[in-house]
């Protein structure tokens, strides 16, 4: 079976532009051939394309538009998720043989259809995901005793840390004070304590171990892999101050690479909303549970990015079928050594936690300088 | 590196009903599961959704409703062709070692986003298929001389062909004469030369071959895959008489398994319109350009069902996510013996050939009883 590597990326700036999902597909494909100049059209095998955007045929039209002719071309959808799922796709074309190269390109508009969870009947009139952000939220704080001030360090470190990012959507700093005094919208969440739905570009280049230094002086290896798909609608759950598709992949990612918690160096976690940061940090055993909120703090204080380095969801904002491949990004970046003023020093494993809707679904990938 | 095997399929009828699309999916679940009683949720690693339908999560959707908590779900997209592609995916998810048993399921509605064209501006206002179905078919008259009559045959041997599939469409016989007085749509096009677009849903599941036996007592084996994207718009054709994605594809199957044209057994074939049926039976080289009226002729005096023989797209219709497992059913059916009236004698190779979009994009797929 063949290993793979991680060998390239390009970068749209996260907006509220209103781009056409085409441009901004191609924007992304072009930031990456002008960084990997070694990469010509003839060597991409598989186009996959993630978003939850209703334009069909998308990996065709991004092909035929970038000049590429693929064997593969199909886009993925799993709301959120999406981009973890195009990920793990695209490794399983290369391990499986059929092919060697494979490019990935997430995008979406700020208007995209994926924000609204029409089809969860059990919601009711609740179809915005503050619904499940409240919900996870309230019981956090009663299990915990979480507070909202410890809600607003997630935030203000994620901002903090988004300054540095410069595909990040917004580069405003502010204190836990000023985020203590946003906007209420529901009894438990702030607007501080969302990410943003927006709009962007990130694309990733896969290749086979064996021809993966043509591409890249620095490949980064995928080590691990776990997913989990517990239900659709999260109303289900047994327990909403954990996340249960986040522990399950979590276990296998570990487990497939020979990896623990306590060996990772830099991870992006899906912080749709600030209480997602402590419980996915909780679940994936960086912390014990209810001890989320207390790591985080230190962080803060200490100006250490080892957690969402790129500002996660909340800083860097949130293109639902782009974010996990900007998640990818920020840990090759960081595990190559060229993250900039982000780099976090030392890295040679980091983690990726992508998830969906209320963490019905999650994915957790494992990579490896 | 995993070998891969189908092991088991449901369907539904093919209609015009007014069904939703997770009604759908589980219908062909469930009569996934029906035939299959040696399956169980638990052994479900991954489900994929194929699609061209608007609502997002379907494979959490379908999951949840089924009973099944797979690490893997997503729906995958490529219009017409994203049956054929799920199915590869599904392979690659098998053979790398990240699933055992994956269970893929196709479904559409009569009014799919995916019938209009919209994305390629290339088409002016010539947005429906029967624009590119009328130059292919005029090009393949110029060219080789294919006559009206030629073409009313394919349909009349695919309408019979379909009065012993259960699921199709419709169970109408025509005569030849009959279908030459259809309606005309285009100065080439006939009602009758077109695939009708339908509600519908088809649920295949796939597994290792170690583990086959547990859910089949024929398991078949998928030997060769063949996939190619040309282009996005067919404007750019240097050739409309020859699909070029459909030779590529056809050329790396073959490669792939070891296996001549002339070694295929039973065949279904893209008939979007009758024209494509002869297209593609030359491209595969089954016969050689110009040829394919000749063939198809000869299988209808004949009575031989070798290629079409569930009635193709003509006869069963066209719910286009569902198609290429619906394609797929039907040879495994076939080389599996259990083909009822349509079984085709001694199969022991049978080919699908799935495409999107005036052949843009192709897969060929080669099993093997």
């Amino acid at each position: 079976m063949n290993k793979v590597c991680l060998v390239g990326y390009g970068n749209t700036k996260f907006s509220r532009e209103n781009i056409s999902i085409d441009s901004l597909l191609l924007s992304a494909t072009k930031s990456l051939f002008e960084q990997n100049t070694n990469l010509n059209q003839k060597d991409i095998d598989a186009v996959i394309v993630s978003t939850n955007d209703n334009t069909k045929y998308l990996a065709a039209i991004l092909s035929e538009i970038a000049g590429i002719k693929p064997k593969i071309a199909h886009t993925v959808e799993s709301l959120c998720n999406s981009g973890a799922n195009s990920t793990v796709s695209a490794y399983s074309y290369i391990a499986s043989g059929l092919a060697k190269v494979v490019l990935v390109v997430g995008a979406e508009r700020y208007d995209s259809p994926g924000q609204i969870l029409d089809w969860d009947k059990s919601r009711g009139e609740f179809k915005h995901p503050i619904f499940w952000g409240s919900i996870f939220t309230k019981s956090h704080k009663r299990k915990f005793g979480t507070t909202e001030e410890e809600l607003a360090i997630v935030s203000a470190k994620n901002h903090k840390n988004a300054q540095e990012n410069p595909h990040a959507y917004s580069h405003k700093n502010y204190t836990v004070e000023e985020l203590l005094n946003s906007k209420k919208l529901t009894e438990d969440l702030k607007v501080s304590d969302c990410s943003r739905s927006c709009t962007g570009a990130s694309a990733i280049l896969l290749a086979s171990e064996d021809i993966s230094k043509k591409f890249s002086s620095h490949p980064v290896k995928i080590k691990g892999i776990g997913q989990k798909t517990v239900s659709a609608g999260f109303t289900k759950n047994a327990n909403f101050s954990c996340m249960q598709s986040t522990v399950d992949a979590g276990k296998m990612a570990y487990e497939m690479a020979g990896i623990k918690a306590s060996d990772v160096d830099v991870a992006e976690i899906h912080d749709a909303f600030t209480v997602c940061e402590l419980m996915a940090l909780e679940d994936l055993g960086f912390v014990s549970h209810g001890k989320g909120a207390k790591y985080v703090k230190n962080l803060f204080d200490t100006e250490n990015r080892k957690i969402n380095p790129r500002g996660g969801l909340i800083g860097s904002g949130h293109p639902l079928g782009a974010t996990g491949i900007a998640q990818i990004i920020e840990i090759l970046q960081q595990l190559q050594g060229v993250a900039g003023k982000r780099q976090v020093e030392n890295c040679k494993v980091g983690l990726v936690h992508n998830m969906s809707a209320a963490a019905t679904s999650s994915t957790v990938l494992l990579l490896e300088s």
